[in-house]
């Protein structure tokens, strides 16, 4: 950490700062420069928490060179990390898994007729939303726990292990029971009492990025999940929220080079709600292989002008099939 | 609601369109133009549901004219609302109310000479954080049941209402067993099954708008609390997150006069929070009140230097004193 | 400045920088951490230039403690500046200016008749587009020199000075012979040859905000007119880009007492373009007062519904004079 | 476009509004609905200036169908444009072309040194900055005529044809003297002075989007060009400004295939500002490919560390040499 005092700060307010530092256990060395004086402060292990001192009078900034996070940090944890999501292994070094479903699960010929069309198209997992969040009140809020028993059928039916969301600390239990990979969605990224009850169970997640989460309180929020116990955690990049409303997101591709480098997690990519487009979906999910991702997560609906969420960005069958084919061709040259 | 067909639209995809529309029990006007051709769809009762339609070939583009959102939307409910806390008025025609407390409670001596420095420079309500969402779990996380006593406690001693954040449905019960007013944080203004847990509740929400949160999505999550049939719910503007770093969030302050004038609900704002610096605590609370914020909340603690989070944007009780000198007179010159 | 090794630099490494900036003819000084070192860089002189060093292989990180700019900043120049713009004095300890007028000069009758009515309010100069940047190039572009040369006769007939938009550093020349003080547009912020030849004229310049600009860019950019040897600037916030779009813009006002204490440059607030809605700009216009501003830029029309720019935001006779009665009154209050 | 009248219009409110779309030449037709009335607009040839009427009293919201743009629009121009720069085709269907280089001309050996590397690797053009847009007046500016001069060297000596920036509509000349390709940076965007100029003269432009320019306002400003009378404009992505700081930009790739749907015109990228760091370049230039770009500009610089601006993100020649072979290899694999 590194207290860059103003330039008008006193030596008594220098002292005081280089006291507090101490009175942490800490060691400080002034560095006095031509305009100001700036103290470093050493013997700490990860991050200091500066509440005792940033407040002092005479500092002008606080520097820190560690970060919030560590369990979820390359750093100290050098070799990436593969979790299995029954039977499927999602990382570095996999093949590229594709996860696949209708936003919502409606009805049971829905969920199994998509659940078989998408296995047949070399989908790895499924994914279905049984417990919604949307935006208001008065639209289609899921089937909830009828829902997570059409999601088991179709495991049953396909063979696919399934991914599907939590909302709520309280139905982590009911959900986790079903659920191959629980989903923590964008807009809970920072419900920590979730996270927290995720960190309890000893089923993967897959956890979505925040709609204006920073990189380092994404990796924060994996890290209550690992500080729990669970370090079977699969990230999820899926668009960020800017001034451009051309598409219903921003997907920030460049995250995956540069979370494999900060981060062990293994990294996915959701190309549907990052655009918000179904015709922008097969350029962005071939995009995102390249540029690295462990795993895609495509929405795909029997019907998409008749899907009670997300119709507009879904994939038909056929278009889902089409796309899969160019996949595995991209994996053959990538090496898959 | 206008659906735009494309300018390479077939007639059969028109037709298709309009017999869409129809089977919603709902008439479908073409105005044909020179370059495409546009369909209005008339005989709606408020927000029109989409989801059939949206993703039919030819389609362009759809217009929504009305909101998602009904009754919080001043169209419907003219009339401007005053909330009730504990005696305390807040809303349209009511001298704006000043919440002040530390971010968290963290012990007896702490909160209660707080509440009553607070209370004697003129302060309206006693805020304080028990259950406290942080970016990383290696943080305080806060005093929790503990800290409602504290703040019961602080109540009694100061009689002032208390103002306390609640994180997660399963806490909704114990939080409202306390306080007066029950804060629903940036991080959660999406957490719609806590949103929901709050519409089955009689006691006053404070909801604050989310980071990335447009006022459509705030007015909505609103809605829900409304929806569930507790009416008593205050917005509260805290900053949004930008591109711009140089202060915590960039405070939104437009939006208290564009929120008065789309809804019926009292607006507050957290200049603390939104500018994330002491220094600027003063004027744009002073600003929010001109632009005719109905109540402000303001990070006061004894000694900010130790504070366990959020020092740096904290008052100091002399400081806190100052400033609601200054409130006051400007109310007075505001005419209240 | 302080650099950041990798907790995997190797000792040559670290040599291999403490060299290079000893090339640099600065001092060196490590500072052994836990975990990595970090090398302090004294006996600089203002903002250190890292090119030579910040790709040196294992540096993780480059803080700058100095600002790119230094003319403009408080830290080297305390007192306040008051700008003249032909007897009319705008800073600190001025009594808050305000400028008012059409988006674009339209014809003789419209400017006349508008300087006439604002300054009749209470206006002290009169403000009106002749160069106009459009987003497309199929609508109205300005009068251009004669646009110019009808505010010269706007000025003649209210005695209001005038201010006016110059887009193109060969016409600054022209420009510079007709105003009193010149506007470089948000879109222009960054046009550095349009900077640097601001720079060599001895008139007033009033410099708005890029729509995307950090507070370092935008002051940043004052330093290049002040580095050519012009002082006389005036900051002003329009506004800047986010994700919220029920505003035209979002006005960051946390910035006028954010620049006031980084700056001695006056700053003003532009509430039309800021809002882009006429109800929002008497609320946000004394908010701004307020908050400390030394000047407000208010669009006023003598018929906005017929406004060949900007209608929607601009303020009626009527309403501008209403206005004015407003910021008499807190003008007074605010003891000016 | 369609004028939704608000749900407390009167009947004479509504009538004016008829009355002012028919004075533009337009028809009109009203369509009530439960809760307001909306006025359907007919007869309009592409995008309606809506001045004369947006302010009338009543009017909620004006919606626009047609866009601002008309001879870039792949609306009008279905078939894809593609730009011949001295000999290489860019554009749908052509092998995506790579322009590399320094940002900026520092000097003969390493413009020329640097022309032969990136030839040797296979690029196609040649990059180098000889007017520089930099941030604070206090650093580099770039060597201006002389660079030029150099980058005309450096094209003899390799056979590369030159892409460099132009700054300032009096530049337009003489840099269009010696480029082949002339690049308006981000921060031109929307000079519209250049833009215009640009549209005068008979040489190829790459339009670079600006940091916070929407899809619509970057083809807009292609636009000004096109109506010039030069239509030789090539697009491209540089990333655009949004929260998150751990890369320079947020590279916003998805506007790849979005463009080709909206635009016959060329599109390219730039990996290296978009992301700003060099470990990303690699990844993010072979998903810019599989995305769809028309092309790639990259940085190259013999000694990165050394570069006068932009050092770490430009490659090293043996950097680029191995992209090279995986940017040919991909390009086989996707049949150019």
């Amino acid at each position: 950490m590194l207290i860059v005092m103003s330039h008008r700060a006193t030596e008594a307010e220098l002292d005081a700062v280089v006291k507090a530092v101490q009175d942490m256990g800490l060691r400080a060395t002034p560095i006095p420069g031509s305009e100001r004086t700036a103290i470093g402060v050493l013997g700490n292990e990860g991050y200091v928490d500066d509440l005792t001192i940033r407040d002092l009078p005479g500092i002008k900034e606080i520097l820190h060179v560690s970060k919030p996070y560590k369990l979820v940090s390359r750093d100290f944890h050098p070799q990436s990390s593969v979790v299995n999501v029954r039977g499927v292994a999602i990382g570095e070094g996999c093949r590229p898994i594709v996860a696949a479903g209708p936003c919502a699960v409606e009805g049971e010929e829905q969920i199994v007729k998509t659940a078989l069309a998408v296995k047949a198209a070399g989908a790895d997992l499924l994914r279905g939303g049984a417990f919604k969040p949307r935006t208001g009140p008065h639209t289609f809020q899921g089937l909830r726990e009828e829902g997570l028993r059409l999601l088991a059928l179709a495991r049953k039916e396909s063979g696919l292990p399934i991914v599907t969301e939590v909302m709520s600390p309280e139905n982590v239990g009911v959900v986790a029971e079903y659920a191959d990979l629980l989903q923590v969605g964008a807009r809970n990224m920072q419900n920590f009492d979730l996270l927290k009850e995720l960190g309890r169970i000893r089923k993967p997640v897959l956890l979505k990025r925040g709609m204006s989460a920073t990189i380092e309180e994404f990796l924060s929020s994996a890290e209550y999940i690992l500080t729990g116990g669970n370090t079977e955690v699969i990230l999820c990049e899926r668009g960020i929220r800017t001034f451009e409303t051309a598409t219903r997101n921003t997907m920030d591709l460049s995250v995956v080079p540069l979370i494999k480098e900060l981060s062990h997690l293994p990294i996915m990519v959701d190309p549907s709600h990052a655009t918000g487009k179904r015709s922008l979906v097969p350029p962005m999910t071939k995009a995102a292989l390249v540029a690295g991702a462990h795993g895609i997560l495509i929405e795909v609906h029997p019907e998409p002008e008749k899907a009670l969420s997300d119709g507009p960005q879904s994939l038909t069958f056929q278009g889902f099939a089409a796309l899969m084919d160019d996949v595995r061709k991209l994996n053959s040259f990538l090496h898959f």
